[in-house]
């Protein structure tokens, strides 16, 4: 199973795929980095160009399931709209690509990945890395959040095909 | 110069399209109407089904501008999220189609249609239908809020050009 984490937002829009290995808790990187729009070019420009390049991304990995944060609006309205705006083409692209498309909450992936859903970012890099068998990889934050967010589906696919047996 | 006005929702997406007609503040209504997803499904397939439907009134009434409600956080933050996500939809899918993409406040709306920017609904709609020309008309509200939408951006734009002679 091929999961592609998303972790939206219309300056850095991070994503990492990872494929399900074997029966332990980590997987395989298929892909990491950090999609980027110019900050001067109009809002709907730049929601354009991030359109084309997840509807590529998704074309090009072909993953079975799609792992997008959920958004709040705890902290900048400005700034959570545009989060807001890339989980909005997100979360349509995914879906009309036939992929199976769930939110999980950084709460979520924290308790997944790092074992407490009140652990430090850090704690959670460091997990990423050890999931995936990479200890000398130092993705970039959105790219690591994204990694985290695709190993936070895989451990829940895990736990539902346990309880299903 | 048609404009096509969208009031983003996910349950409820108003649209309308108003074509300049001659000198005054009014014009021709061409369409409107209100987009509706089923409540019940989970929101990926919901903004998937909007955004199959925003790109085909686009591809359908090739309207040169877009005028799209600019959104704020004021409110429920939950209904905020998915507006945010729709609206985000919106302005992809229409500067990918070439239009020029204008975002309007509720009260620079108010401000162009009503006079006043804090204006009260009714007010807005008897001055749509009078714009309009349609006395009779009783659009549903999201789509008289998309009429109003677009005939902000005509007055915007005749403003404009008057500006530059």
């Amino acid at each position: 199973m091929f999961v592609l984490g998303i972790d939206p937002g219309v300056s850095r829009c991070g994503y990492g795929c990872v494929e399900a290995a074997g029966r332990g808790r980590g997987g395989r990187a298929v892909a990491a980095g950090v999609l980027r729009t110019p900050p001067n070019d109009p809002l709907p420009r730049r929601l354009a160009a991030l359109d084309r390049e997840i509807r590529a991304l998704v074309a090009e990995l072909r993953p079975d399931a799609v792992a997008v944060e959920r958004v709040f609006f705890q902290v900048n309205a400005r700034t959570a709209m545009a989060v807001g705006q890339a989980s909005g083409l997100v979360l349509a692209a995914a879906a009309q690509a036939g992929c199976e498309v769930v939110q999980y909450t950084p709460n979520e992936v924290k308790q997944a990945v790092a074992g407490y859903g009140a652990a430090p970012k850090e704690q959670v890099y460091r997990m990423v890395q050890t999931l995936l068998d990479l200890p000398q990889l130092r993705p970039q934050p959105d790219a690591a959040d994204a990694l985290a967010l695709a190993l936070t589906h895989l451990a829940m696919a895990r736990f539902r095909s346990a309880v299903a047996r």
